[in-house]
């Protein structure tokens, strides 16, 4: 067992076993968030190379230490296992595995769907939660709702930060209004050093002007930095698909067409250039205009606004398994519940 | 049908028939607030001197206006009831009513638990919502769980703007972080004739320093007058009984020592005195400690930011209770479901 908590075997044996999928900059933040919990513990990892999976529980450290240094969770003694198959893999082997974090970036972008099919097909039960970024993809994933639900699997999507937290601060924003006229989501993101969150800059990229998801990705690290380097590292973000709206959509709060997500991330200052927040814009019954705020503090990192909340949707899904109600679910729909 | 709003058959047939318990200031504005919703159709109210019900749906201007000129809907004709023991009555008469908001002033401290066992004890199933403030009465309540679940109720507490929309919002607030220091609700009210939610009003006293909600509630109208004479009609509230705190505590987020609630009650003038907010703050599994802040729009009333999440409250209730989910369920638990 890791030093950094001590989980005796009562707490092992009630806590709820958690794998994460991808292991990069999220995955990583998703396994310190899960070393402070009692309620959950870490049992499955794996990356594009290689899985660990240990039933006692994994020590977040040691597989940061060890992505870090050799590029695989795989290389873990003696838990890890390298496989080209890392996913299928863990799967198979660690049926036990009560509910996944997809902390995967999802290109292509039928990458986290199909990921999905890939628990269906395993004959595993349990809940999936994603914090997906892209309204098509978490329209691709509605669609497998009949599926999901014949295969035992409680799937809860769009559950990071945006879409996530603030699509659910907006759903609840939404209950003073008779009308919503518009719900505004403008994030503030700073990292002191891109190369931390590679695949989550390359996604923001993606939504500029004059690149696709596809040619960001195909960027090399040299390209992204002279990118950053005409932008003084900041990347302004306007009119970006996230799935807040089909998600607000699907919840009957109002068009999506009424959604515009936005932001600034600045790749070489933790510093937030603005405070992240959501307006939601509506009619009361008696006719008066009005606007509810949600507004992040400015010292909650991303990391901290994305996995708190998955693993929060998480609890409420394996709740919902629990009850034997399975089928998909979106953040704007259900309420996370704290993790202790 | 009223003309304020034209629901047509096949509207009627599949919208949420809910029955509105208390027609004072809340239940007067919960009316209103259904007359715009094609999804809920108000086919009961009842009052303290009698009661009204119409399988297709009730006038709620001229409910409002029977109740205000002569001081009961019993009087309504033909759908009027004049009865002593009005709600006992509505309940037996109006079985096919899927949910009631209790729109009740909860005074004595047991009333609402008492209308609860009524509901238990006449065999109707549905769901119930109510905007219950005190702690000790939602304890009341959370102790009626059992009952509650035998008897086919789904019941929903502390639904209305705080507690309710104010501690959900701290609830969802909350997931950023790995620990909860503090969560601060602080509410402005204005209205412009206190005379509108006497009950309220008199509820807000008995929070003050030197009353009880016992001695608020036996003030005659010249006693409230002279007394808020005296703060030129503003009444100032710390550290308020509200039970916004049994309700994190019950969903797991901070021990209730941590939840404060007071504000400002501006009885002569609509303006509220300030915007009404809740702070959350924590620290993060990075160990930053921040503050979360959802902020409720100046132009919106206490009646828009109670009546609209309470029957998002009793649409997310009456789900789980076509499920066979029942029991009791609070605010924090639970996310409100949009009533369109």
């Amino acid at each position: 067992m890791s030093s950094e908590k001590v989980k005796n075997s009562l707490n092992i044996s009630s806590a709820i076993r958690i794998g994460v999928l991808g292991f990069g900059g999220l995955g990583q933040a998703a396994a310190k968030v899960l070393a402070a919990k009692q309620e959950m513990i870490l049992v499955a990892a794996a990356d594009q190379k290689g899985y660990a999976y240990a039933a006692e529980g994994l020590n977040t450290q040691e597989c940061i230490a060890t992505y870090q240094s050799q590029g695989s969770v795989g290389y873990l003694e003696p838990v890890g296992t390298l496989t080209t198959q890392s996913i299928q893999d863990v799967i198979e082997i660690a049926q036990p595995v009560d509910g996944y974090f997809l902390a995967l970036p999802n290109l292509p972008n039928d990458f986290i769907p199909s990921v999905a099919k890939e628990f269906i097909k395993s004959g595993w039960r349990g809940v999936l939660v994603d914090a997906i970024k892209r309204t098509t993809a978490v329209e691709q994933l509605l669609a497998m709702k009949e599926e999901l639900q014949a295969a035992g699997i409680t799937y809860m999507t769009g559950c990071g930060a945006t879409p996530g937290l603030l699509t659910a601060a907006a759903a609840l924003a939404a209950q003073s209004y008779a009308e919503i006229h518009q719900v505004e989501i403008t994030f503030g993101v700073g990292i002191a050093n891109w190369e931390a969150y590679r695949a989550t800059v390359r996604e923001d990229i993606g939504h500029m002007p004059g690149y696709t998801v596809e040619t960001a990705r195909a960027m090399t690290d040299a390209e992204v930095e002279a990118l950053l380097d005409k932008t003084n590292g900041v990347l302004t973000l306007k009119n970006m698909e996230h799935a807040d709206d089909v998600m607000l959509e699907v919840a009957g709060i109002c068009d999506r067409d009424r959604v515009t997500v936005g932001g600034v991330v600045d790749t070489r200052n933790p510093k937030k250039p603005l405070s992240t927040n959501v307006k939601v814009t509506g009619r009361t019954f008696e006719g008066k205009i009005s606007t509810h705020t949600f507004t992040l503090g400015d010292e909650t990192s991303m990391a901290a606004n994305v996995c708190g909340p998955a693993f929060g949707y998480l609890k409420a899904g394996r709740q919902l398994h629990q009850r034997g109600i399975y089928g998909i679910f979106t953040a704007a729909e259900i309420m996370p519940q704290f993790v202790r």
